[in-house]
């Protein structure tokens, strides 16, 4: 844990302040041959207003050129530094499948795989199966598959052909070399003990693979399967724990409410659209005094390379925004969790704008919200981990630091 | 090696884009009377036009009120952390003089001297003979002396009396003190080992310095030696194994090609003058993917403290940018390695104007490449030894950090 974390933490204090953090996803763009990124471009009568009253500026989600993943992404926001808090593939593979991953226990990535004669691989993805196939599989595999060598097993169904598997119980470790040939037509590879103290964990997931392959025999494509990616869960100090807060989670996605609940987060079911997200802040605000609501399609649009439809997302939320405005949180939040410019179709390295509303501001001269305006805002350019100090600093929720 | 370093290279992959970084030393500098620099003074239309279409910020060289020596300075722009990379004096003198050092070879810093009876030493720079006589002097060297003691010798001459000496064979070390007494009217001081491991090497230096006494022994002024700063070549890793680069260095100036060499860039001859950097530029354009290309001049006539001269120098590199535009590297910064303020006549600790052009840029409302302008640049000031990452991420050469 570092330094700021701990002195973080020191000063946290308890308060009744309310606390909104409303990530955009990939909110962060580029400008297109109009000149204007997409929230630039976007009229957000509602966003610009607290933004004229608000202390703006830019995140440096992880460090200048780096491209964040949704993992590091939110872990910044959350107030973790990112290269210190790492996050593995298959945790992260798990949580956006809604597995839930306690201490001890370990998962990993599956696909279901051909299996030919000899235990040859024949297909690695079973001919991408079909995603009601793959839940078809699961159930059979939930309803004769509770255990293997007395470590407890839970399956999890993904898109296509990939899903997650929960292994729970004693003596459990990461420490596995993956049960998958990783290329077509070599015999199956199975899983080894990659450093002592494996040993056990590799025993229970070759023979958890053999009996898969055996309850899915009379299958034609999927009549086995590949195991991946064994990770535990990391160890993550808590916001409760960090800062005394009692943070609630509002997200659509499973990926997100699994990196909130990584830190701490009750996560509340949020339905399905985006007014749902509102509704539910609005139900619940009296149960918590941090919200974390998550909005996905700002990133969906722009991965999908289409400008005008990730600057409607963009507007639409502005016309929720006075739903939350009317609810008075003390510090209101507004940002990304990284740049997804639809000009890229991906993730980029470029700093996301955030605006930053309470009764103890210093408001700034921006008067709208978008990437160029808020570069010029009193903040600069600062590391999304400070944000948390931020905003528990502006919800009075730290005491002073020295006499 | 830091945190910064490692993750860049782990997420560095290989690419087609060509990043071109040019630097005029000691670009940097202070208003005159008429409240400009000279850059902001300049006429810089082609600079000028890039600039408002690029990303610009200062660059923090080593850290907030330190002037960098060319060292650092270079270090910084190639992306490592100067306080973390340091290069002794010794090295820095040795690349001035175009020598190659490599591991395990010790170099030296050289005066020819006036040595008198009882070996006192009479002129510790033997009247600043001419570089001439210098050359002449070293011929001789070389011609006389190979080896000493079973290690081999090069000579390099320098200016007037300094020249420079590498000696290469097993077990050497930098572990030993000057052969100089620093002082005039002094008798010599011979070397000595400073840490257990450099009695060998001091026994050769030593051994060195009379051999070079005899064979100069016929000379009036000139008659003998002295040698300090004993240093190997500093551990650098390089850039092509950090970033699966294939760097090329054009530089007129032997240190600079020797800064370049240390971090694995290959060498291209450059000519003499400035246009000749560009045609050497354009020969080579399709067999390296990252080019730097070092402008001498701006920092000789900085410390000179001739502004005008400066700002001349300046504006006829503006006036070749178009030749580098017409190549249209993928990503294209112009900056400096440090200030060289003309009121100054020396480097000073003054942050330096970078831009930086690529497709993927989110320009800022900057019009014009100055110092002062900059400063309200997307990036504000960002240290100079994270432009690298910057350089890499906008040439897609960086894969995204956490899933």
């Amino acid at each position: 844990m570092g330094t700021r974390m701990e002195l973080l933490k020191e000063l946290s204090q308890e308060g009744s302040s309310k606390i909104v953090l409303l990530v955009m996803d990939g909110l962060g763009g580029l400008p297109s041959e109009n000149g204007q990124t997409e929230l630039e471009k976007a009229y957000t009568p509602n966003m610009d207003e607290i933004a004229a009253q608000a202390e703006c500026g830019l995140l440096e989600m992880v460090d200048i050129g780096i491209t964040p993943g949704s993992g590091p992404g939110h872990l910044g926001l959350f107030g973790y530094d990112p290269l210190e808090f790492q996050i593995g593939r298959g945790i992260l593979e798990a949580l956006g499948v809604g597995a839930e991953v306690k201490s001890g226990e370990i998962c990993a990535r599956g696909n279901f795989a051909t299996w030919g004669p000899g235990d040859l691989i024949v297909d690695r993805r079973a001919g991408r199966i079909s995603s009601e196939k793959n839940r078809m599989l699961i159930d059979r595999l939930k309803n004769e598959i509770r255990e293997v060598e007395g470590t407890a097993v839970r399956f999890y169904p993904g898109e296509e052909h990939r899903f997650v598997v929960v292994l729970s119980g004693t003596g459990l470790s990461e420490a596995v070399s993956d049960a998958d040939p990783q290329k077509e037509g070599l015999p199956m590879k199975w899983a080894l003990a990659s450093r002592p103290g494996g040993e056990k964990t590799a025993g229970v997931v070759n023979a958890l693979v053999k009996r898969i392959r055996q309850v899915l025999s009379d299958e034609t494509a999927a009549n086995g399967c590949l195991l991946r990616g064994f990770s535990g869960a990391p160890v993550i100090p808590g916001l409760p724990e960090l800062y005394k807060l009692s943070p609630a989670a509002i997200a659509t996605y499973p990926m997100y409410r699994g990196l909130a609940r990584l830190v701490g987060m009750e996560i509340i079911d949020a339905g399905r659209t985006m007014e749902d997200l509102f509704s539910t802040l609005e139900a619940h605000w009296d149960a918590h005094d941090f919200f974390f609501v998550h909005v996905k399609y700002t990133d969906s649009r722009g991965e999908d390379g289409d400008f005008n439809a990730k600057r409607d997302v963009i507007e639409k939320v502005d016309r929720l925004i006075p739903r939350l405005a009317d609810l008075h949180p003390d510090v209101l939040v507004i940002t990304g969790d990284h740049s997804t410019p639809s000009q890229m179709k991906g993730h980029s390295w470029h700093p996301v704008p955030f605006l930053l509303q309470s009764a103890w501001g210093r408001p700034d001269e921006v008067l709208a919200f978008g990437e160029r305006m808020v570069a010029r805002g009193v903040h600069g350019r600062i590391p999304a981990h400070s944000l948390m100090g931020l905003m528990l600093a502006h919800g009075l929720r730290l005491a002073k630091f020295g006499a």
